[in-house]
Order: structure tokens, then C-alpha cells, then sequence
């Protein structure tokens, strides 16, 4: 990409350089989700239309864009900006955990849906947060792990179908 | 395949000739679960340390070899050699849903999992033996569907990532 710019648009080039350094310049974190926000409070915390009670945690603002994408979510979310990773020296105090135990003891709050990823530094955060959440009264939630949606038995993979049995839902009228 | 045999090893093709004729004189189906054997009852149902009081539905023999390798199910099955598909002329009668409600009404079955697969006919067939089972006092479930193991919300497709929350599991103590 550099080269490509720097060949054949330098115009392009010097106004690509121009609007990274406008978003480090103007780019702040949410007063109350701590996403990427060019305002105090972002938009998806402002919005009043939004569900107040259920609280989304996610790693990164990547994914709470993907949450978005999937229009089935209404309520807020919380970046954590990161996740536990102990090989990385990456503890509990380096990530927004005091912030997001704060902004879930709000009152309104009452559902925390850990969504940090499946892998192993994914799993341990929400280990670690539910543990801490639930002491503090709040339901606590993990999105569910399993077969994907149009999935067959044939092409998973034996720790996801595993998995998939162990979690099984029971299903009512 | 058939090229290989023919110009480089015919003795190997008469032998795979003869070992697919075998196969297909001695298969049956087992009289309980339905899947390929060549003894009346299958090693499955008749091995006496698994737990007979629940029944995995599959649709096909490759499912329940998918389901075993987990290693992670230690209960009964019960193929169905088909599913449900309307546009292709496959109805109830077409598949052996009468032999399962006989099967799972033996009075030891206390719980069907369905575990058909997350296509359009897999989740039909689902929906049409839940209420067929549970209308005879059975519980029933369903596998989970949701995010891989060790998957990652910035690689999940829309549909999947909406399902995991919807699906979402509260955590207990």
C-alpha cells in the first residue's frame, strides 16, 4: 500500500497521512463504553433508544462492531481494550476492569454479557469478570459456544462438537 | 481413484471389488439405533457401560462416528438415515420416525438430544420430532449452536455471532 501511494498518488498519500493524524489528534475513549469516540460519550452510549439494562463486554472496538453488524443486540456495550494475558504480563490492572465493574454497579444494569472471544486469554477474562460480576449481584452471562448456524456434524471440529453436546439447551413448548 | 486401480493396480481393484460386495451382502441396519452393522444389534447398543437413558438423534451413520470421536458422549443413538426435505419429496414417512418414537418410549429413555445438523432440514427435522417427543413426556434437547472453540467474534459470520448471544448462557456459581 505505501508503495502503491507513494508511485502513482502522492496527493492520495499526503491526504491519507493527513486524516490519521486528525484521528490520533481528535480521537478520545468513551466516558462510559470506552470504545473509540471523537465526543465525550459515543453514540451507541447516548442513544436513548437502547436497552440501559444489558451491558455487552467486548475486547476490542472491533468487536462490539461486529456485535452491531449483527442487529439482534439493543443494549450498551464496554470495551475492555484488551484481555488477560499472562504470558504477555497482561494482568487484571492493565486492562479497564475497575472501570467496567464502576460502570456496572450503575443501578440500571442488570445483565453483563461476556463477550471477549474463545480463546484461551478470552476465556480466562471472562473466568476472571464473572467471578467479580456476580459478587456484586449482577446476572452474568456468556454468549453460547457451538455448532455455526447452517453447520453440519460432518465438518466440525471434535472440541467444538463437544462442546456443542455439553452445552445443549432444553428445549420447552 | 478408478484410473489408479485399473492401469496400476488391479489385484487392489478386484480385492476393493470384493470387500465393497461383502459390505454391501452383511450390512444391515441395527434393530435398535438404525445405523450400519452386520450383527442384529450394534456395538454401541449393545455395550452395557454406556448410559441407555439418553438417545442422540443423527441423521447419518458419519454423524454418530463424528458424535464418538468427541469422546465426549457416552449414552445411546438413534440414526435417522435422513431428514426432513419437502422440496425433495422427503416427509415423515420417508424417514424412520415412527421406529425412533417406539425406540425412545421404551420406558429407560429419559432424554432425546437432537443433534441433527443447523441446515434448513436438519432444524425443520428438529422442530417436527421436539414436539413429537415432548408431547409423549420426553425432555428434549437441542445442541448448541454458537461460536467455534477458540473462535473469534472478528471471525464469526453475522448470523453465528447473533445466534451466541441469543443462545447466551447464564453463568452460575
Amino acid at each position: 500500500m505505501a508503495y502503491h501511494l507513494l508511485q502513482r498518488d502522492q496527493a492520495g498519500a499526503g491526504e491519507l497521512a493527513h486524516a490519521i493524524m486528525t484521528a490520533l489528534a481528535t480521537l478520545k475513549h468513551c466516558q462510559l463504553c470506552n470504545t473509540f469516540t471523537e465526543s465525550d460519550i459515543c453514540e451507541i452510549c447516548a442513544d436513548e433508544n437502547r436497552t440501559h439494562e444489558q451491558l455487552c463486554v467486548v475486547e476490542m472496538p472491533t468487536d462490539l462492531l461486529m456485535v452491531e453488524h449483527t442487529l439482534a443486540y439493543h443494549g450498551l456495550y464496554f470495551v475492555l481494550m484488551g484481555r488477560l494475558s499472562p504470558l504477555d504480563g497482561i494482568g487484571p490492572k492493565d486492562i479497564a476492569f475497575s472501570r467496567l465493574l464502576e460502570r456496572a454497579s450503575d443501578g440500571i444494569v442488570k445483565e453483563v454479557i461476556l463477550s471477549t472471544n474463545f480463546t484461551v486469554e478470552g476465556e480466562a477474562t471472562a473466568h476472571y469478570l464473572a467471578e467479580m460480576l456476580r459478587a456484586r449481584g449482577l446476572t452474568v452471562s456468556r454468549i453460547a459456544r457451538g455448532l455455526p448456524v447452517g453447520g453440519e456434524l460432518e465438518h466440525a471440529d471434535p472440541s467444538t462438537l463437544a462442546q456443542a453436546l455439553v452445552e445443549r439447551r432444553t428445549l420447552t413448548g
